[in-house]
């Protein structure tokens, strides 16, 4: 069957998903939420709408939905549920009130609002591939049963509404991945994660949108049409978690798991102002995803995806690590044991000197500092005027943050070689099993791939065994980036740089199908360093003004098209006002927890010492 | 130039390193010590000497050098070298009297005596490749003008003498691993290993010997020769690690670290009636080694060999693997965080029963009782007699301790999978970068290898990407073997079995190149569980009664292969009188210091219960 007929039909399905009095009139929905198959093409056509404030007064939310979809973090809204704050007369109301298919009985009223609120985003930006509102209400009246019953919880996610990227299975649910020739068939298990969260009673209520292949910046397919970015329209939602992020940031949903190679995770948090955090390889199962396009067993001789969260703060992100780290090792082949706990930042002792003494670093708690590195660029290209501006704003506020130390990186020579070995470790398969997939249904290629994806030759196994070769060397030479002293080896020595701050890309949220270059996030992924993405504030008219033109010599080929992003004759740079500006935070292999508490510190400085409202 | 002058270059080079009054008189060496090319082939001439006590007769130590290199732990040692116990008159004199050559200074004694006691070793079984006494001395020197000028060791391992495979680099000497190509090709480095452990105050006093090819289980080849079992010469030393396990168990070093990926720490252990531990990956660096036989990158995109530590204890495992874990991601791309400590086993906790209920299963401290798991066999060779006797001995031992609750574990069927992929992966280069080595200088097989390794076609990166998607399968399958109770993953469930106990090997120490298969092993690194050889007792008269033929139906090739090392016209039983019967202990992926604990109680039962006296 052709992809056009697939695709028709599981937009059908899709439709018929959203229960007819979670619709929104046709005036309230935007103009130019185009049918999904010309959202591929005529992105012309979009304007510069925020849609976040329509579920506020679309008027489907009761005041009392508004208030659990908006004024709850996580923790609270766990706490909130097992206190049963919202399983009194009122919530039965709300729920019977909001939904005529769902007996009125006890079923939680915040899974109901967030249902309702995903099904609003979906309306709005197209987020979502999967929606099991019916499935996650069935879940929510055994949950709350078991409460009425026992007293107790489930579980330490009791109720907490969860979506996750279309990779991973739901069993009875398609996993497309938005490719047509993966249509109707339905996941025979469950990915490992999905068990894991469900044993710990969160409720999975949708899955959302990514690109054509996964392997695109704008979350754009022919099966789901394009997800649009909720706080403008113009610009990109980012990918491959693009369904994601929207649905997040339209607050459909608590906290959302998606999957980074190139920067899935962290590049539509930026893009839509939410945190993102890119786990190392093992603290998230990614084991027993949809990888039907992929060489089988590629990210195992390759490049590894992780699988994370992107959430609203730095504290659901913590919230939801907590209980998925130590138990990842269980649930997964994939996980590996993990606590998340320690007392602050505290790398492993050393000792230095060598002959000449010995010394231990006392941890973090002893010296009362911590060390965040700047890292202003990868080499290859240049930051775009307003990301090193923001950027520097951080340096700053952290220079007045007590207890924290402030230095300079140098761009390590290994880093600037990171993004090509990334690169070609990425596409060792040459697209055959994804192109023959695209090929079994006549789909064609996004925009976005146009030009940048074609059948290749799958490369020798002594081809790929000398680029993990040159992988290791690299690593080799990055470790030496975390100390500031240079010492020699025999000499022993202590990592002394507790975090890094770097770009998310070098550029602003660009518009539609402008997303150039990964390298300022893939090669976090080739060292399987964690890093997190952490918004900063909005694109200011001032920031306009700066460098008018950029004057510095262009670095390369990867640099000269950044700029096009920049360069008045190639962008009208008015289209990013308002539009987010993050900042990347990044640890050492497995310094998962460590990277967690410094996002907490810089986003504390950052909130706090700049006075910067929250922009969602 | 011909192997064979490339063999007698070296071996003259060796001969000399060996300064003379530490040489053994003729009188001394029991007969039978062929030429390194007769050893090799003429097996059929070593009698069944045991020459664990000749360095105690022979007259070159003095009773300060024999209590110094019998009668301490690493431990003890340290402290003892820390509270100048041996940097007084005596230990002077000691120095001076038997060492000639090096100034009569502040050198610890232990070093000497030590390098003493390797020298003798290796007269003995030929199980040095790379003696570096006088570096090793100038090095003593160094230390001991340290701790007399400032009154503080170096580093917590300061002065202690420790050994290396061959593999390990040490920068201006050759890493050979026995291959004659690779003779007079000093390293430009040495290996991150070897860095930490000399920053930690250790000396390396020597390299020892390996198979040619490093994947046979006699260590044999043509630059050194057979290495020779010290406690029976009619027996195999095993491999590949088997020049450390000789110099071990001949007290002529306190430590030596080799590399396992069949089985290659764990088997010479086993031969030699010591200790030995594989870690999972990451927690002794093994990268920057000689891998000049493989194809680049091989470790990384096939089945990935872990360094790892023997000893003469647990304790002496204990004590260099509390200082190596915490620093290896400071020293190496390979390392990964770690700790060496916790409250006695205790794995993450979950959550049990899903909708059904939610228990935390209380940690080891709390539930007073370590689970131990009985794994007889693997499913495709039967343990012989004997070696199902012992495991049953300690079976039986553990159920008389307190605190501990032991439960059989059905072989899984995965287990009886791994095997295979295991011996596929680490054959994916066809073996063709060894056999281009090995034809440079016309250099044969050794024995073992023949009809064993020939050149094979290499594996296509999708053949390779296949294994490790079955590898991956296996790995998920593998996870119920740590539970008892049969629970649905959606249920959630909790890791109920602490520690696991097989056997090294389905056979006893066999006659020398009759070493088998290595299924016992490999898998475990497949899995990337760590591992550990324990030990139990010595063959006995009435072992020899048992199960006089086997009665079973054989399973297939392998086991058949197996009964050969059993089966009285294939084999004179009597040979294995007095080797060593051993016990392997299993823990899951990166508990690593949970497999430390299980060995000490395990080993505390067997040495405690079974007044088993220690065999060397």
């Amino acid at each position: 069957m052709s992809y056009k007929n697939i695709a028709h039909q599981k937009q059908l399905q899709l439709e018929a998903q959203i229960p007819p009095q979670w619709r929104l009139n046709a005036s309230q929905i935007p103009p130019g939420l185009l049918s999904p198959a010309d959202s591929i093409t005529n992105t012309g056509q979009y304007e510069a709408i925020n849609v976040l404030e329509i579920p506020r007064i679309c008027g489907l939310l009761t005041p009392e939905e508004l208030h659990i979809t908006e004024q709850y973090d996580i923790r609270s809204l766990l706490d909130a549920i097992r206190e049963r704050k919202f399983t009194s007369k009122e919530v039965v109301e709300a729920f019977c009130k909001v939904n005529d298919l769902v007996p009125c009985s006890h079923l939680p009223v915040s899974l109901t609002s967030h249902s309702q609120r995903a099904a609003i985003a979906q309306q709005l930006t197209r987020c979502l591939t999967e929606p099991v509102f019916e499935q996650a209400l069935r879940q929510a009246q055994k949950l709350d049963d078991h409460l009425q019953r026992t007293g107790a919880p489930i579980g330490p996610l009791h109720g907490l509404p969860v979506s996750v990227k279309d990779s991973f299975h739901l069993a009875g649910v398609d996993s497309t991945t938005g490719l047509a020739a993966l249509a109707s068939r339905p996941a025979a298990h469950s990915s490992p994660l999905v068990h894991l969260l469900t044993s710990l009673g969160a409720i999975i209520i949708a899955k959302t949108n990514v690109p054509q292949t996964m392997a695109a910046l704008d979350s754009c397919n022919h099966l789901f049409g394009r997800t649009l970015n909720p706080l403008n329209r113009r610009l990109t939602v980012g990918g491959s978690t693009g369904g994601e992020a929207a649905l997040l940031a339209m607050r459909g949903s608590m906290v959302g798991f998606g999957t980074d190679i190139g920067g899935s995770i962290r590049i539509p948090a930026m893009c839509t102002g939410l945190y993102g955090f890119k786990p190392s390889a093992g603290r998230v199962p990614i084991a027993g995803t949809q990888d039907a396009g992929s060489m089988a067993g590629k990210g195992r001789v390759s490049l590894q995806p992780v699988a994370g969260p992107l959430a609203r703060s730095v504290a659901d992100l913590g919230t939801v690590m907590a209980e998925i780290v130590p138990r990842a090792e269980l649930f997964s082949e994939d996980g590996i044991p993990g606590v998340w706990s320690g007392s602050r930042i505290s790398y492993a002792p050393s000792v230095r000197g060598g002959a000449a003494g010995v010394t231990q670093p006392p941890s973090f708690g002893e010296r009362q500092v911590l060390t965040i590195g700047v890292l202003r660029g990868d080499g290859l290209v240049e930051p775009l005027p307003p990301i090193a501006k923001v950027l520097d704003e951080v340096a700053q506020l952290l220079r007045h943050t007590p207890g924290v130390r402030v230095v300079e990186v140098p761009v390590p020579p290994a880093l600037s070689k990171c993004q090509g070995i990334a690169g070609r470790l990425m596409g060792v398969d040459g697209a055959n099993p994804m192109m023959d997939l695209l090929e079994a249904t006549e789909e064609p290629l996004i925009p976005w791939l146009r030009g940048r994806m074609k059948r290749g030759r799958e490369l020798t196994l002594a081809q790929v065994g000398a680029l993990q070769a040159q992988r290791a060397q690299l690593e080799r030479e990055m470790l030496a980036m975390w100390r500031t002293r240079s010492t020699t080896a025999t000499a022993g020595w202590a990592r002394d740089i507790d975090a890094i701050i770097h770009p998310v890309a070098p550029h602003p949220v660009p518009e539609l199908d402008r997303y150039n270059a990964v390298g300022y996030t893939s090669s976090w992924v080739l060292l399987d360093y964690p890093a997190g993405t952490i918004p900063v504030r909005a694109f200011r008219e001032d920031d306009l003004e700066l460098g008018k033109e950029m004057t510095a010599p262009v670095l390369g080929s990867w640099d000269k098209a950044n700029r096009l992003l920049w360069n008045q004759k190639t962008v009208d740079r008015r289209v990013y006002l308002g539009s987010p500006l993050s900042v990347q935070v990044i640890t050492p292999t497995q310094h998962d927890y460590e990277l967690y508490q410094a996002m907490e510190l810089i986003d504390r400085a950052v909130r706090g010492e700049a006075r910067v409202s929250a922009m969602l």
